[in-house]
């Protein structure tokens, strides 16, 4: 029976239930689980001791300050080295361009909030973040599914989803969450040049952009926007592409702790988004971020979390090398956190899920993080969060799961 | 001309604009100007040296937890704790009853989200919480002002309202933002009645609760309909009431962290709106208000503040008395931080805030607080943040500009 709460509910609220995936994530959290499952940066890179000196020396100084209200936009301070950040690694920006948010989660609510009516059609890779389709499914989205290769989005593909009148392209350019892949410099232009074209503004999310362990960085979509129009003169963006990144993967996730830049117009309509949804994000965090990250501290800090993840990105894939069974492939990310599991046409991953959780291993299984449906035979595995060690023995216990599995199909054949 | 980004804003956020008192309180921000405009706690309170103690503490011990992603619901020895802390201030809850916002503006938000369709009516006081309506407009919310007076809202008002078959109701009952009331025993009985009869919820928003400078305690709405319906027994809340406090009066604002009170049924459903919305409210905000907190230390430093603050509004009342002009009449709060002035009739407030910004004092004028218009002659005055001598000068001057406003009235007669 329904109980009196449930007729009112909100028409938003009755879409959104609590999904499939969240249900079987419940058997990662037992303690003898190894789960390759969630998205959690390495709690061995946080730099725990620089957050006690930034606290303290932010309590000694700005006590008043920082525990008080403070401005939708952002800490001034913050936002000028979030610019000055940005200028080196993405793209040259003003104060003005930025705004705080409490992690890119809010800033990909904003954006639903800030575009989305009721049935506006979004274009995403497929597969794509998970969190971009719970944020916009509040909002009554509907997706078109770009198919995507260890390049990303095939770009060819775009431009008959374009014709379908979209409200903006959602891209996830550098490691991807979930597939690991990412978008190469060609199509990285021709996807500028599609959406001016058809005029559909981009979102490009880019939490992983600088844990790059192979390769050469790729310049940004919005940099490249930004040549293209010839916009970067005077150190203020006003193109058409609104990049996300944060300091979740860089210092700590539990700050909630991102930035959004966009052109100032966009900028202020998101004040406004934000001023009626939180107020602003929590000073004391911006005054202790601030100075955690000053005086270059990020860029020696970035190349440890680098060397760590690379090595269990290594072990895993040579695990994987090693103990798989023929007929599953994987993505060979440059980056990032996540490593793509493709099991034979034939496998559902939710079945190896539960031979696996068995074995007191898990992953999350492929087929929710597609917008519109398939991706079964799919895995996502963070390779972030487990110690090598760990990580040998988890791949070890997937890859016999994966064998009784095949085994399993072949009896049935 | 507009600009192309316009024409991709959802409807929402077209009937979102810059408010006009957003403009208005850009004048209060020069450094000479004494406001007493703001909302904000006196910084002269924040318990800074015990904020130290305690981030040195949890990134000591438990640094790799708080810096890392947590749950939805919140820190569960912080809900465990506020539990304890509402079953003797509030209402009997169990921690299932309870969800981490960041900030109670965040906990607004959702229930925005929650249950407002496009068009559906909320019941509100008039003058009411500015925060709520920019909160619920976002949503395409209507209003239904039910006056109120120094007792709070006029709950004999109420019926013809509940007839209208609005989607909650929202009330402040405790030294309510902006006007200073407080809601009578006998008006929450009676409350509690009339909504139950016509099955609907309601929302009360209880920042100051603790805040009293005079008189007794009066039993919160949350509580007085659990006793209504036998429902304190077990420990869990299971009633009509969704309950807001927050730690931003008690501790600091700078760490945006309250809570929402429900029937678990109602939290659950917050939890998968927060999930969509921003994750989780900052990890390390939440250990570290913990450990600031426990060990009894919120009822000690309660004390503090009251003190602090009745000072406040005992300086402002008797400046008021001795130099505010005939014709002017405002109300004495029991409690919290905002004190309602009362103009002549004839007399629009945001005159006189156009006089008193050229003398260096600022207030907001009170339009802006009522849903369906009118209140063209009100004013809310905040003492927490200003200290006595401050607050000494910034009533000289505004009786200076008040004078000046009646003579001028005067001499059009």
């Amino acid at each position: 029976m329904q109980t009196p709460w449930e007729y009112r509910y909100a028409h938003r609220m009755q879409r959104m239930g609590s999904s499939v995936i969240r249900e079987l994530l419940k058997f990662t959290e037992q303690p003898d689980v190894i789960s390759f499952a969630g998205g959690l940066p390495a709690p061995d890179v946080f730099p725990v001791k620089e957050f006690q000196e930034a606290c303290n020396y932010v309590l000694d100084n700005f006590g008043a300050q920082a525990l008080q209200y403070s401005t939708t936009e952002g800490y001034y301070p913050l936002r000028e080295m979030i610019a000055r950040h940005n200028g080196r690694f993405s793209v040259k920006v003003s104060p003005d361009n930025i705004m705080l948010t409490s992690g890119s989660q809010q800033a990909l609510d904003f954006i639903g909030r800030l575009f989305i009516n009721r049935g506006d059609y979004i274009v995403v890779e497929s597969p794509t973040y998970l969190g971009a389709l719970q944020a916009w499914n509040a909002y009554g989205a509907q997706y078109i599914s770009v198919r995507s290769d260890e390049n990303g989005m095939i770009v060819d593909e775009l431009e008959n989803a374009l014709r379908v009148g979209p409200k903006f392209i959602y891209i996830l350019p550098n490691f991807q969450n979930p597939s690991g892949s990412t978008l190469t410099l060609e199509r990285r232009k021709r996807l500028i040049l599609l959406a001016d074209q058809y005029g559909v503004p981009i979102v490009e999310d880019d939490p992983y952009g600088q844990l790059r362990y192979d390769g050469e960085h790729i310049p940004s979509v919005v940099y490249l926007d930004s040549q293209y129009r010839n916009n970067d003169t005077d150190g203020e963006y006003t193109g058409n592409v609104i990049y996300l990144s944060t300091f979740s993967k860089l210092l700590s996730p539990g700050l909630r702790l991102a930035w959004v830049i966009a052109p100032p117009e966009v900028i202020r309509r998101l004040v406004v988004a934000k001023q009626a949804a939180d107020l602003h994000t929590s000073t004391f965090n911006q005054y202790v971020a601030y100075e955690v990250a000053k005086g270059g501290f990020l860029d020696e800090h970035v190349k440890v979390i680098r060397a760590t993840y690379k090595e269990r990105r290594d072990t895993m894939m040579e695990m994987m090398s090693e103990l798989f069974p023929e007929g599953v492939s994987w993505s060979h990310p440059l980056g990032g956190m996540f490593l793509w599991g493709i099991l034979p046409e034939d496998m559902d991953a939710a079945d190896v899920f539960k031979i696996a959780i068995e074995k007191k291993v898990a992953f999350v299984p492929g087929e929710s993080f597609h917008a519109n449906g398939g991706g079964k035979n799919t895995m996502r595995l963070n390779f972030s969060y487990s110690n090598p060690d760990t990580i040998r023995e988890g791949i070890t216990r997937l890859g016999i799961s994966l064998k009784e599995m095949l085994a399993k199909n072949n009896g049935h054949k």
